[in-house]
């Protein structure tokens, strides 16, 4: 009988070259796919929630598979937790109505991107954050995000490559706070991403903090549709996907 | 001239053989000496407040040296951060007076000790605490903790091989604090710790959190004078060397 399985799954993305499944490449979505095979004796097809780039991180990535198995969820998550590599984590494993999808079905993400600004980098929790050694100016960033706040086209901040039927995206949070030891948090919740969307933010908001450009000029970045406009694409490492969001059953 | 520098150090002690120089063996100040040489010409002598073990961090290891150079300190401090591979990361150097010496002068040490205390172990961060899967009570933990503060002979607690002239060390501070995500933080001061005593501490604790000691237990195990009577020595990556306290200078 087939069933509908919900993963929550937490990964370093240090040695990944991200979510999606490719050829010959270490891949999170390849991993747990292969993990599957091997538990089940069966070619599952793992949808994640989306994908995220090579070095990204993921607090909480949603992914769900159908599979025709006796196996309970907490059986296959032990199984996965047992062949899975140290950087991949499942917490949580259950049987959702075949109608889930984790793609289709997400309402909305939320996304963290962390920076370090202070002069010296950090020994300790390395790849964890973009080292920044001159000073953010936190006022102005923070002036520039009423700007990407609401449904805009994203053009501006997409990555080339591949393109979507649509660069509408609907941001309902945007902030920065400051964390101790020079640590910066920005988060951005959206009813989707388009690639590279938040790193090209990021890299835009940086050189608000440089002073290179204005908070106003967020605004006129976004009105061009052009991503020559917008700032350099920030470093992967300093994301992070902390949470997807569905309705009507709230996820962890 | 012959000038007295002192360092602050931070390092990830994931991809060292502890701060002692030792052949054929990478550790945290055998790099600092050869940066040193590389930027002096001259054999410089490195001196630790005291040693920490293989895969042990510090926030703040102070080390100093004397050496007779016209460099300024922070022309120093740039070279090693240039030389330094990125586990190891000079946050201050300056010149101190003749007589500082980093481990005779140093007055008391803070060591900090992470255990992730829940089921599923942790796939961001790895390598930065201790994963207990079974849940620890805290509230005997805490209790035990009276019995370590003030002057002991911590020769229980001792780790073999390298035996001090005395094992009488005062501990001035022990506590326990839950943090975010299930991670557990225990911090203890104290005038000078022997080798593996904060690890065989943490062992000792650990077995009360788990029921298999009382919390009184700890002051017949102190009172025996018997390394046997103690718990296992906790693994060193759960380990920061947080602070070394010096009069009448305060350091960072």
């Amino acid at each position: 009988m087939k069933k509908n399985f919900r993963l929550i799954i937490e990964y370093d993305g240090a040695c990944f070259h991200g979510w999606q499944i490719q050829k010959d490449l270490r891949t999170v979505q390849g991993e747990i796919t292969g993990a599957l095979a091997s538990i089940t004796g069966q070619a599952v097809s793992v949808i994640g929630s989306g994908r995220t780039d090579a070095g990204v991180h993921a607090m909480a990535q949603v992914a769900s598979f159908i599979c025709d198995t006796r196996l309970e969820p907490g059986t296959l998550q032990k199984a996965l937790n047992g062949i899975l590599a140290k950087d991949i984590v499942i917490h949580d494993c259950r049987e959702v109505s075949l109608n889930f999808h984790a793609r289709y079905s997400a309402k909305s993400k939320t996304y963290r991107y962390r920076i370090l600004n202070r002069n010296l980098p950090a020994a300790l929790y390395r790849g964890y954050a973009w080292h920044i050694k001159k000073p953010l100016d936190l006022g102005a960033m923070t002036a520039a995000l009423p700007h990407i706040l609401g449904r805009h086209d994203f053009s501006s901040f997409e990555g080339t490559g591949s393109p979507k039927a649509s660069s509408v995206r609907h941001v309902t949070a945007a902030t920065f706070n400051m964390a101790e030891d020079g640590y910066l948090a920005f988060e951005i919740t959206a009813d989707g991403f388009l690639k590279h969307m938040v790193r090209n933010i990021v890299g835009t908001l940086v050189e608000v903090g440089l002073g290179k450009k204005t908070p106003e000029a967020v605004a006129d970045i976004l009105a061009a549709k052009d991503r020559s406009r917008a700032g350099a694409t920030a470093p992967g490492h300093g994301l992070f996907l902390v949470r997807v969001n569905y309705e009507p059953s709230p996820d962890p």
